[in-house]
């Protein structure tokens, strides 16, 4: 640990007080200068610290950025987020920037997170709004042991991961809308981008891809996409720590991921049932030029949706847009 | 077309004669010191040109190097190789170049060309041996409308295209290795790597990576490889034009692939069972830690090669490595 981390825990661990600049020159073994200059560079990052002569510092709050320090801090994951956590104030996409990283050999696990994003991206070249400090956009990379076209399962755990996570942090009724989708009251308020490299059967590596509305404002949301996306802060006036939401994404990510990697992917596909906007709903679901109709009967074990159409078969449908969707009684919609 | 190209078009067609400095000045608008200047730098890219006071330029002889106007000359294509040509003396990986090119969002036809490669890549993760100005080294660029689950047929076409290529040149017996190689005498002479990048349904981009042995000389090949590399100079103490090779591949692919593009890839399975080594031929292929082990019956419509095992099952193999292969009549060994 070096010392700018030595006095962010030592402050970290004597908050609600005054701690004179002696007493932390005097345990870090530092000059009152040094501790000056330390503080400086973390009110800088965002930290919270009042100073007065004769007093000394008063910790008051942790950073409001998603500093990978602390993100790291009490990260209770073997692996995910351990190693190199790649930050950026701004970047065009952090799939982007994980793809680069990937390239140049970067571990499983790694993780890149930024404030904002100029080139966000979405499924099928589209754009995912990522105004600063108001969402979670990261991109993990994962050198997976499974096979390319068991792609579409890694999105279902991402998607599971986050549902899992909001559940726990905000307690809010989220719900998966097939394939990519996670929505609160029928709004977006999150997306997984996955996508990956591959030789003809062997994956280089994965990107998957979040981007999470937390405090994003309705000023953010082009006024064509307020009916349809939300924030966490939009839909509860509250405000939710980012860093608590990416450590809890981490947790869950890695708890399925390692199940996958050893059991396969019987439980996230039983949990994804579970948390599913569309499970039982007659949908239209638009792939290719061609629409698929039906109700839906199950997730097969390659992570495609299985509809039984009119005609009472079933089809598969690996991806696409869901245009259409009608809750068996009660006619309820969701988009 | 600059000044350059248009002097370098001159003076290829008055070659076998002396041609004055005033003539070339004349005819191009340019002063005899601006002709003395391009003429050098024609000189230190490898053409051979003759200067002599009173008499002009002579020129002998065009460069040895697979710069991109050579390729671009006469080239009979629409697409492939007439946008953009990324050339280096020596590169890391011309697969590595291309997708970062790719990411950048370069357009469907781009080729990235080295004399050499640092880490020149074969198939999962091993090495292709790059020494310079010894072989092609090149990939393409293809933003191709196929699903992910198709990507093995773009391997399948890219090795007829360079079978194709070397019968039409060399007119030597090349044939072609499941699933990447192309063998000549049972010796490897050519290796394809196909990478890509996709979503889940989705192809953002394909790479289509070529190693050719030209001129690849003895010394250059380890050791431990010789009885199982050659090159073309080494089996037929011959020099091939590394530019008419280049072009002449871009021409079978571009034929190939746009015919794959509107009819399905069922010409081109055709003709890689004409061209393959394995047709027929009982053979052992390690994938996965698991060995298949039968006759060769076909390849699939997805690109998979179908064996027809000990049982009289038919056995489906996506990729992997030929272990053993014995021709069922003759007991003749390909490796």
């Amino acid at each position: 640990m070096n010392t700018a981390d030595k006095l962010l825990l030592f402050l970290k661990t004597h908050t609600e007080q005054w701690i004179s600049g002696e007493v932390i020159s005097q345990r870090l073994q530092i000059s009152r200068t040094a501790v000056s200059k330390h503080v400086q560079n973390l009110k800088q990052k965002g930290y919270t610290i009042e100073s007065a002569t004769k007093k000394g510092y008063y910790f008051k709050q942790v950073s409001h950025l998603l500093l990978p320090e602390e993100i790291r801090y009490r990260l209770a994951t073997e692996n995910l987020g351990q190693k190199e956590i790649s930050y950026f104030t701004e970047t065009d996409s952090t799939n982007t920037q994980a793809t680069l990283l990937a390239m140049r050999g970067a571990a499983e696990g790694t993780l890149v997170i930024a404030e904002s994003q100029t080139k966000g991206k979405g499924r099928k070249g589209r754009s995912w709004l990522s105004p600063s400090v108001q969402g979670i956009y990261c991109s993990l990379i994962l050198r997976a042991p499974f096979s390319p076209n068991q792609a579409p399962l890694i999105t279902l755990l991402a998607a599971v991961a986050i549902t899992e996570t909001l559940l726990e942090v905000t307690g809010l009724p989220v719900q998966i809308k097939w394939p990519n989708d996670i929505l609160l009251n029928g709004k977006k308020i999150a997306g997984i981008l996955t996508e990956m490299s591959t030789e003809v059967d062997r994956i280089d590596y994965i990107i998957v891809g979040l981007g999470l509305n937390v405090a994003t404002s309705s000023a953010a949301i082009p006024a064509e996409f307020r009916s349809k996306a939300t924030s966490l802060l939009l839909s509860t006036g509250k405000i939710f720590s980012r860093v608590l939401l990416v450590q809890k994404y981490l947790q869950w990510f890695e708890h399925y991921y390692y199940d996958a990697c050893q059991q396969g992917f019987e439980k996230i596909r039983t949990r994804w049932k579970e948390l599913s906007a569309i499970t039982g709903m007659y949908i239209k679901v638009e792939a290719f030029n061609h629409v698929y109709a039906g109700y839906v009967i199950d997730i097969d074990t390659d992570g495609s949706l299985l509809l039984r159409n009119g005609s009472g078969d079933t089809e598969k449908v690996l991806s696409g847009d869901i245009i259409h969707a009608v809750r068996r009684n009660t006619g309820k919609n969701i988009q």
